[in-house]
């Protein structure tokens, strides 16, 4: 089995998961709340389907760590459904700290409900998800559920000093790389290396193992982030000018613009002049390459995706679900496109 | 030993318990995240102190539950912080829902930092409060502590509950009083119930007993909540005619209110022709208190104190902490007043 056929296999049953536990909010005064959850999920509402719903990359993670430890991954589903909450309930609150009226080319939670809602609908998808870990001990021993919760919070916990950082980043041009990497690896790698050593944990993985699965998760999130950093502002829709979706445009406090803020050249001069426009785009881009912040962050990259595939050798992945991992990471850092 | 001297006792317990959860954010560049969870629980910042932290009356009647079950207290003390950080979590987003400048006397953290760090401020609060709930596992089975994260958990999914009732009752005028009791029960009674619940759980209650400590905890909110909302509207602060604290200036759906449009009357006329003014409020106040609403909710505040009562009788509360949770019953109830 590869990992397209992993995908397969296992996405419609982490969605029935999911809707098992979003259901929890059922009676009939509490629809309209409901209904709030569901759009979120990309089940309901205008759009409704599987472009709304997202890669569900997480939840397939948790699955494929916990069967290349050589555990059985049905069990595991409930934590599956539990980090592809968190992502969620981080999203809808998120959209709504960055004041972003779409999501996945819908409207969002606050912009079709106002903020109040939205902030209860994150809150709610919040407590699901721990709800859904709790109902791990149907199946495992609960000092393996105390574990998987604990694992979880402190990537939750995590999540929310990355998010404190990014917001607090924002109108810095002073920032170091160390401050880059401590954002970073709250607001994406926390969540990914939890998943991976919440998998591992369920498929009975030795603690030495348990350990090297959390380190590939968490240097796979590194050079996933780094990547992004690079298509945000080198990539297709990035460079083409009119894009407002250029990193550069947005003024995001990205790797390649801290390499080029640090060089204190022609990039750094203009960068802290104001808004680079959509119409600069195409100049800066080049500018920034020029002075070697793409060579930069590509060898980044390259170290981060090498040091996450040697502990994913040391976790000793196995059969089929340790290909397929294997095969999910270099889809993520897009080395085989 | 009496409820003041249990107070005594307990409270320092859970400020320092409190704190030692809270200090989890301690790096360098966090220090002004860290800082505004600590102004919230009212450590630091301008009026820091006792007034500032709230009553700290939920975490106190977990450790009182625990002991009037027989069990000693201070092990249970990472429970009894978890219920004040869910408490303070739902404060911090609350008042962003309700836009209030002031909390306790004290600027609100959205007004002081913002609504985007103020969402965040609360998400932390909430993972700390169950990374408390798992610190349990030091002094408990794993079972109890997945069975106290369960009890809490649901508690918390009735709080989003009862604030999405809330608030999409807001501009509402045909409520019903089953409309009421379903938000007073996720707002108020959903999370005091959990309280003593868990409470009774790690004090090792028969499940008979922790059946009716948790009874006892949801009438003990209910009667609380009604009692809370006569004094919004017949107590001193709200009568004087000049106070905008009066629930009827803020048009709070409460019960009395419930009552008085229920007849139809004169009330009910005055209520749907648009918000009540500060000089109204004594004569409208009066207008109710005419058609009934005043006798009907002492009446129901004594019947849901009673329930609370008979079913803390069948708890079997022991010693001098069961005396001390009736009086702390009596207390909410301002039956001693």
């Amino acid at each position: 089995m590869n990992l397209k056929q992993h995908f397969e296999v296992m996405l419609p049953e982490i969605e029935k998961e999911l809707q098992r536990q979003v259901v929890r909010l059922d009676a009939a005064s509490l629809r309209p709340f409901h209904e709030m959850l569901t759009y979120h999920m990309g089940w309901t509402g205008e759009g409704a389907g599987r472009e709304a719903t997202g890669k569900r990359i997480r939840p397939v993670t948790v699955l494929l760590a916990t069967a290349s430890a050589g555990g059985d991954w049905k069990p595991a589903l409930p934590a599956a459904a539990a980090v592809e909450l968190i992502h969620n309930f981080s999203l809808v609150h998120d959209d709504v700290q960055d004041n972003s009226p779409k999501r996945r080319g819908r409207p969002t939670v606050w912009s079709k409900w106002g903020v109040p809602m939205a902030i209860n609908v994150g809150d709610a998808l919040f407590v699901i998800a721990y709800q859904a870990t709790m109902d791990l001990s149907k199946s495992y021993p609960a000092e393996s559920v105390v574990r998987a919760a604990t694992i979880l919070h402190e990537a939750c916990l995590n999540l929310t000093r990355g998010q404190y950082l990014d917001m607090a980043y924002e109108k810095r041009h002073d920032l170091s790389l160390e401050d880059y990497w401590q954002m970073v690896g709250g607001k994406t790698s926390a969540l990914l290396s939890a998943c991976i050593e919440i998998g591992a944990l369920l498929g009975s993985a030795g603690e030495t193992e348990q350990e090297a699965y959390r380190q590939f998760g968490y240097h796979l999130g590194l050079a996933f982030q780094v990547q992004d950093d690079i298509l945000g502002i080198w990539g297709d829709e990035a460079v083409t000018g009119k894009s407002t979706a250029s990193d550069l445009v947005e003024g995001k406090n990205s790797l390649p613009v801290l390499y080029g803020l640090g060089r204190q050249g022609q990039f750094s001069e203009r960068w802290k002049r104001g808004p680079i426009t959509a119409a600069e785009v195409r100049e800066v881009a080049n500018l920034l390459e020029r002075e070697g912040a793409k060579t930069y962050a590509g060898e980044i990259a390259e170290r981060e995706t090498q040091t996450a595939l040697e502990f994913l050798g040391k976790a000793n992945p196995r059969g089929a679900a340790g290909e397929s991992m294997l095969e999910l990471a270099n889809m993520l850092l897009k080395r085989n496109q």
